[in-house]
C-alpha cells in the first residue's frame, strides 16, 4: 500500500493545531516545538517542518480559530431578518469564543484591526466582510446609526473580544445567554443599532 | 561625597523603564535584557538586578503606564458637572494612549480585567475605583443606564483599548479629537450613558 504523504501531512498538522489549543488552555505558553510535538503524538522532525517556531503554530491556531467562527457564521443560514441575523451572529460568536477564549486569549496580534485589514490579513478580511455584510443589511433596513462600516466592525469586534467573552464567563460565571444579552445590547448602544 | 545608592537605583530603574517603551515603539518586540541596558544605557548586571527576565520590564512599563494614566486622571480636578467629568476622562485616555499606544500594545495581559480585579492587582484595582467613581456620580445624576459598575468599567476598558486607539490614530490618521469623540460616543451608547 503506497504511503498517502498528503493526508498524513495534513493529520498531523491537524493535531499540532489542536495541540495547541491544549497546551494554552492548560496555561502551558511558553511551550516548545519538541513539547508540540509530543502533546500532538507526532515526531519532533515532522513538528519542525510544519512550524518552525512555536509562533508559527500558535498562528496557525488563531487562523484555524477564525476559520472555525466563520464557518459557524455560515451555517446560520440565509433568508434571516437583519436584526435576528445581527443577534444570532452575535450568540454564534459567544458560543465560539466560550470554546476556545480560554486558549486564545494568550495569542492576540499586536497589529490592530484596521491595520490587519490594510494588510490584507486573509481571515481578518473574511471577518470584516462577514460583519460588514450584517451591518449593511441593518442599515438597508434603517435600524444602523453608525455609517462608518469599518469603524462599526472594529468597535464589534473590539466588543466581542475573546478576553472579554471568557473573563465573563469564567470570572462572573456568566451562561451563554447572558453574555450573549449583555454584549448584544453593548453592541447595537454603540453603534446605535435598533435591534 | 558620599555614593547616593538608592536613587542611584531608582535613576536606574527609571531610564530602564523608559528603554523598554523605545525598544517597543520600535518594534523591537524581542529585546534581551543586555540589549535593555544598551539601550537605557546602564550596565548589564544593574539591568539584570532590576528585571531578571524582559518580561518583567515589561510588566514594569506597563504597570508604569497605568500609573501615569491614573495622575493624568488625577489632574481632570474636582468640582466638575459629572458628565463633563466623564468627557474630560475619555479625553485624557486617548491623550495618554497616543503617547504610549505604540508601545504598550505589545503588551497585554492574557488574564481578563474581572480576573485581575479579583486577584487585586494593584494598579488595575486603582483604574478601576476611579472609573467606577465617574460612573457612580453619573449614576446619581440619573444619567447611567448600566447599573452593573463592574461591568460598566469592563466595557469601558474594553473599548479604550490602547490598540484601538493606536489603530484609529495610526492607521485611520483620525486626530485625537475624533478619536475621543467618537469612542466616547460608543461607550456612551453601550452603557446607556446620557452625556
Amino acid at each position: 500500500m503506497p504511503v498517502n504523504t498528503r493526508s498524513d501531512a495534513q493529520r498531523s498538522r491537524v493535531l499540532l493545531v489542536g495541540a495547541v489549543g491544549s497546551l494554552l488552555t492548560a496555561g502551558r505558553v511558553g511551550f516548545s516545538v519538541p513539547e508540540l510535538a509530543a502533546e500532538a503524538g507526532v515526531g519532533v522532525a515532522t513538528a519542525y517542518r510544519h512550524f518552525p517556531t512555536p509562533q508559527d503554530a500558535m498562528q496557525a491556531f488563531h487562523r484555524r480559530a477564525i476559520e472555525q467562527l466563520l464557518e459557524a457564521f455560515g451555517a446560520i443560514g440565509d433568508g434571516l431578518a437583519p436584526a435576528e441575523r445581527f443577534r444570532r451572529v452575535c450568540r454564534t460568536w459567544v458560543e465560539q469564543a466560550t470554546q476556545w477564549g480560554a486558549a486564545i486569549r494568550y495569542i492576540r496580534s499586536s497589529q490592530g484591526f484596521v491595520e490587519r485589514l490594510a494588510a490584507g490579513d486573509e481571515s481578518i478580511v473574511a471577518l470584516h466582510d462577514t460583519l460588514a455584510g450584517v451591518l449593511d443589511a441593518l442599515a438597508r433596513d434603517g435600524r444602523s446609526g453608525e455609517p462608518d462600516i469599518g469603524y462599526a466592525v472594529l468597535l464589534w469586534i473590539t466588543i466581542f473580544d475573546e478576553r472579554v467573552v471568557y473573563d465573563l464567563s469564567e470570572h462572573r460565571r456568566w451562561s451563554v445567554d447572558e453574555v450573549t444579552d449583555r454584549l448584544t445590547r453593548a453592541v447595537a448602544g454603540a453603534l446605535g443599532l435598533t435591534v
